[in-house]
């Protein structure tokens, strides 16, 4: 049965989070409350969940931490036997602080030295990681780590597109990890691997200095440049903390994909674009690029209304909301 | 003193709720916060807190759990002389997932067996609990725990009109525990004891098959076809799932009441209409139906702010929103 | 370097908060989180956290309950070198229910026999204490714990003035603790030792009876009766319980300087005035009463998002949002 | 049924437990769990859980603390209806370190002015109270509370007597509320109303400079002195914090009832020697004094591994350990 | 590599535990913490912990509880693909209450109706479940769940002992499912499968009649009347509800193997004796009988300080025990 | 008044500790406790809640992490105006396991790239820090931070010898930090700046290869080899995890003073060797080396009943201990 299931396998880095209780500040906190979470693994989750077979690959130390971000990825049901071990090395942490308005989240990073970001190329088989496998997803955070990683990074583009999986990938500049300047150096490099980019207005101006007079043109501009099978824009509205509004647009090349405008209540939205990726990533491979950006927008709305990194909605909830959500009558 | 309040007895089950913190997913618990709460029990406690006698009648097993909800209803000052003990049975359970837009609230029921199910008539001694008593409350989840339990409200019902109590019913249609032939089959024979129904516009369709084209009309159509005193419709707008809009209308023959629109920041809305009913049978016993309808809006809008299923409010609190508690200051 | 930092001198009480977890009402309460607050204090550590020198005075029990209050000031920079000590007496305490719409805030002061009440003049050597610093500041919950404590705040006020400093005073009746009578005699007799007033409408109303058909005029009013530097008046809209609005006007003889309006989610709003005066002290001594202004509702804007007593924002966050803080992207 | 269960009528203050979790001091508390305990209430809860009839009198603020008091007396089935309501004062408080050794545990009392405090004679209609009732049980320090107090509690003991109840009497000194020379005056001139005198060989030698060889000569000498019924003396052996063994001795006039010791386990110790009385009156009201000694150990021991003030042993618990309760098996 | 591993397969129930924190009584508990266990489920999770691959069999509700139980098997690296799901039925609950001296640990179950008492043969393909596999592991308490799960059971059994493996079997008597005359009957009828008999003196009295002077004798009574390769006799003494003693013999037709007592600190026991089984288990595949009680003792010691069902204890933990685990001092 | 108070000035790393809260294992944790902690912080804790003044020297990062460490020490009274503040690097973070029998506490360190470990001589103004100061204390883990830190711990040394200060000296090897012959290297080469060393037997083992029959020869060979004042050797037995036996001798180079033996109630037992150097610090300044050593073990004593790193022990409860304190009566 389960050969039929598609399989997705993702690459990258999983932190602890470490978040005080009760929109304390971390100068006030006493206690922490941790989830696990990083984009790829995010997105093997939410997939995972979604009914796909998904396995993460990256490397971890052989420590309680490194074993506490393994068990949170098998509890859901990600395949995990090709994570590389090492006995050095630590497990990357973000410490982040609940904002309300007008005070934003903030993220602190305490990942450098982390066990991923000194993987190399020829640390994974990723022949074998493929064997079988439709889709290979990773982001632009994952290069960034450091130049090894993202040699292992190209490393795996490559062997999947041999492989022939299609590849999916999530620009995500992170200002900390490198400049503008190392990542459009090698995201251009690496583009011709890609089939489908997801991504944010602000992300592409910064990486790929495309700046266009609306989102459906900075979307063609991409699709253009690249060659991609489509580009995915994410649009968010931060009307406060507590409610954002989502939406999406996908464009194949000869038309843009519109779908529903979310009003989402947030619990907790760090993750969310990569529960769109997984939502999206399910809608393609058991349909089509219109199902894969309205499952990724349900998924990615339901999943702010969720505590911690990873999407947990199951199939049966997207499709709910999918099917026309508005329903917020108490269930039973 | 005492003996001039009004005594008002309620019949049926309460069950311990289990609640993961955080808005997590029941998954992802580690542990669960525990009310306890049931329909009939809501009612007598939230009766009691402004100012009513009140007892409640059900059946529990003589273990830990089943004294942990006798140990609630009398923290709250309800009576509980009459509760049935047995050896045997278990205490119901229910699970709740707290939602956020568009993620709405999912309980999931484990009531299978509970003591109170195997209830037969003949066991209580209804008649020594209405002595004295000026009200009756049940609902139609009562009779549909099972078929003793339901031969078991129609005696007790029986017994009420007897003893010259007034009687509240509340529809409450659970889709899991019978269906809507089974609901209407019973409901329809014992609405004949029954002074004022309190209901939705939903419930009542599904039941009775009434369906109007306004609640004005539903309302009208239920007093006409089963003789109440009359019939309350509360009226429920789901915003969010964070906001909600409530009111509610009384027909009571000549004319129907309405009254204020209450806007709600839902701390918990679990056991809101349950708290209408108290604040209708505080207003109804202690003035007439229009005072019922504008204390029990009272009494439900302020239980939305109160985390579990029963409304603590007191008597000053709710007659301070109803005399246009429009003010949002801190008290102090 | 330190000594170029301007040095703020408050005085008054600081009470334990104790308030339920999770929206509880006090009555089910198991647990009380705590913090620790009072009008004074939070003016210290607000101020100590934009950067300024700040010193707390007050008058606290030799027992682990009166080193918690000390602690609390210490942890974040406050000077407590003059707080008086005692081996009677008590601290003062508060229980907080937190509430929703329409449940208010409710605030239950249990702080009769603090030690501060019992504070006499003679007690501190305000000289010493006055020697460098700039801004002297008080409210009018100071006198009203108790006579003795009132002759104290005079005398700490006529050595302010004698020693150069500028006062600030926020007025702030609390009718718990005096009559409208006795506030207004008290507040009559100090005011001219006040450079600038702190205050709502409201509470000018009840302590001076000026009623004047806005807030502008009451400004005016108050800036005319008593020769003040300026009036601040704070200008609070109560959309909800959890979301508020906030400005205020300053007026100084010649203009009324106005600013934005913010929109605020409300983690917890009190000390939320207290807040507008630490970013007012800060404002004021290190630029003019315009930026006083807007440093004030920066900083109190971003306290509403903050848990506990305390503003804990830091200068380059209060900046951010003077500057523009529109921006609600979560901040790697 | 109810009518042949002996009714025990109790009368004295309760307070708020603040305890830090986990072994913190107070200092470093950001919480505090709390529960409700206080010598006279203990007492009537751990025997209304025996299976008696127990109210307990006391003076209470209208306030949400104050029926945070009533409500946990309730929870456990305490009549309170004769509690007198006052709209001013306080509930008193007390503060508690929990030590491991060699440390050991702190009580830190904020009683000062609670609304017992404030009781006179008269208050109460102890006839009624007593009507139908067996036995009164109060403690040393109830009449230490204040003068008034201590006039209330003569008042309360004549009745007593005059409706021929029998009393018990926990000499339990506070060195905090009274000198030893009162506790002398008051305590001498009420033992003629005392039946059963409960108390610790340190206590009789503050209160009434009994000071012998061993145990049993106290014991002796207390009764030759008095005319009590008998004299019960407990004997704690603090081996450690978390270990005590644990005994008593009851004197009858003719001979020295021994019980076996108890090696304890202890969660939390106080209120130990209040549920020793509540087994003792248990046991004497259903048997001899020697039941009550066995009882009053077996309610005492349990009572050390549970949780706050209270003992909540059932009588199937207490007589399973009176058997022989060596057994340490899980129980399935 | 992982083939070379040997794989251990275990079919039986597992339940939410719910248990209040701090010692609390259920009665008390406002929250609940929760963990999952078993007893089958409790050796594949110890098991997996030192290495082995383990697969759990077991059938489970489609719901939110039933995946709950799926994930923490996962989490700790269970295989669990051959889970029987069903849309029906509910999972098992037990409610703990943890003692102290002389109040010993209570266990409440709540398992009737659980989704795994209904399965019945056939349901399971465990001829693909043993292939490659080297043991299996079942305990008494499975087949007292109800008859059909006997009868499935007694298929598994058969289909191990068919495909080669070996079996053990811990004989675990639960009073509470079935009478001691049926669990002979039952037991003594599969006891022909069995390789090695894991129990207690006290469970092979009840269940086997068997009653010797010693243990030795008892397991040697044992191994003589049902032919094993061994039997395993594990002993504890309960010094107190916090200190446990803990060791255990072996017999294996000619000698009685006996290792170390360990010494207890007790923060939770149950599962003990499943951690034991989980490392004789790995000590007998990967060793023998000897190993296997040596291994299967110090993961059982270990075990007791460790909160939850489960063992969590490494092979690297494991074996620094047995090599001499006397070293109690802080491991940095 | 406070300048007859003798200050005392400590230098070194502290940490964030993060412990899972009830034993759980770290893999099983969805929480974090937080303390701060670090050996010369804890010393500079200690000693200011003994009554000296005392300041903490060290680096840390411009984050919210960082003042979160900075918060801590002041909020306990240690002076912090040399800290050295960078725009860069992290604070160093500590796991904790707490253990039970036989299982041990572990700690698993993540502090590499810590803001201290790259401190460089020069940064700190020393002859400002010890300008009126007594004692300067730092331990063998400062100079095992990096060869940057080990040079600014020689300069620091030598500074406080210049400026006449008393220096203290913990020798605390940490294996993780470096190799035997590199610690012995590097304190050999500072031990002439040691007044007193203060270490246990394994430690002066592998860092100064001392061996001999018993601990008095161990202190008199160290103290022959480098010309101490005085070499303390703590005495710590492992009775269990729970359970610890300490004392401590000190050898003053004529004879070997001694103290009582304390028996244990194990908390946290973290820093309680740095409790111990508090302890003597406030002993010897305040009197001589018998003095120093018998608070040093009385404060010892106490901090292991206290959670987190920090001794927050009263003068007056450490002489309460010193002066006898086998009571282990409840304090009221």
């Amino acid at each position: 049965m389960t050969s039929l299931v598609p399989k997705v396998v993702t690459f990258g880095e999983a932190m602890l989070r470490l978040v005080p209780p009760l929109n304390l500040r971390i100068e006030q906190a006493h206690s922490f409350t941790t989830f696990v979470g990083g984009g790829e693994l995010n997105v093997a989750v939410g997939a995972a969940r979604l009914g796909l077979n998904t396995e993460w690959v990256s490397r971890l130390p052989e420590t309680p931490m490194g074993r506490l971000v393994l068990n949170r990825a098998r509890e859901f049901g990600v395949e995990t036997a090709r994570v590389v071990w090492t006995p050095n090395d630590r497990v990357g942490l973000y410490f982040l602080e609940m904002g309300a308005a007008p005070r934003t989240h903030k993220v602190f990073y305490d990942r450098s030295g982390s066990a991923i970001s000194k993987i190399r190329p020829g640390e994974v088989d990723w022949k074998a990681a493929f064997a079988g496998a439709s889709l290979f997803h990773t982001s632009g955070i994952t290069p960034a780590l450091s130049p090894s990683v993202a040699e292992a990074t190209t490393e795996a583009l490559i062997a999947a597109k041999e492989a022939g999986l299609k590849v999916t990938y999530d620009l995500n500049y992170r200002v900390k990890l490198w400049t503008e300047a190392e990542a459009q150096k090698y995201n251009e490099s690496i583009m011709q691997y890609v089939d489908v980019l997801i991504t944010t207005e602000e992300d592409t101006e910064r990486v790929f200095k495309v700046k266009e007079k609306n989102y459906d043109d900075v979307a063609k501009k991409l699709y253009d440049q690249f060659g991609f099978t489509a580009v995915a824009i994410t649009l968010r509205d931060n009307l406060s903390v507590w409610r954002n509004d989502w939406t999406s647009i996908v464009y194949d090349g000869s038309k843009i994909l519109r779908d529903m405008k979310y009003e989402l209540e947030c619990v907790d939205r760090l993750g969310g674009g990569d529960s769109y990726v997984a939502g999206f990533v399910y809608g393609w491979l058991t349909g089509d690029l219109d199902k894969a950006n309205r499952y990724g927008n349900a998924t990615c709305a339901l999943k702010h209304s969720q505590h911690g990194d990873f999407s947990l909605s199951t199939l049966q909830e997207v499709e709910a909301v999918v099917a026309g959500g508005g329903n917020l009558r108490i269930e039973r």
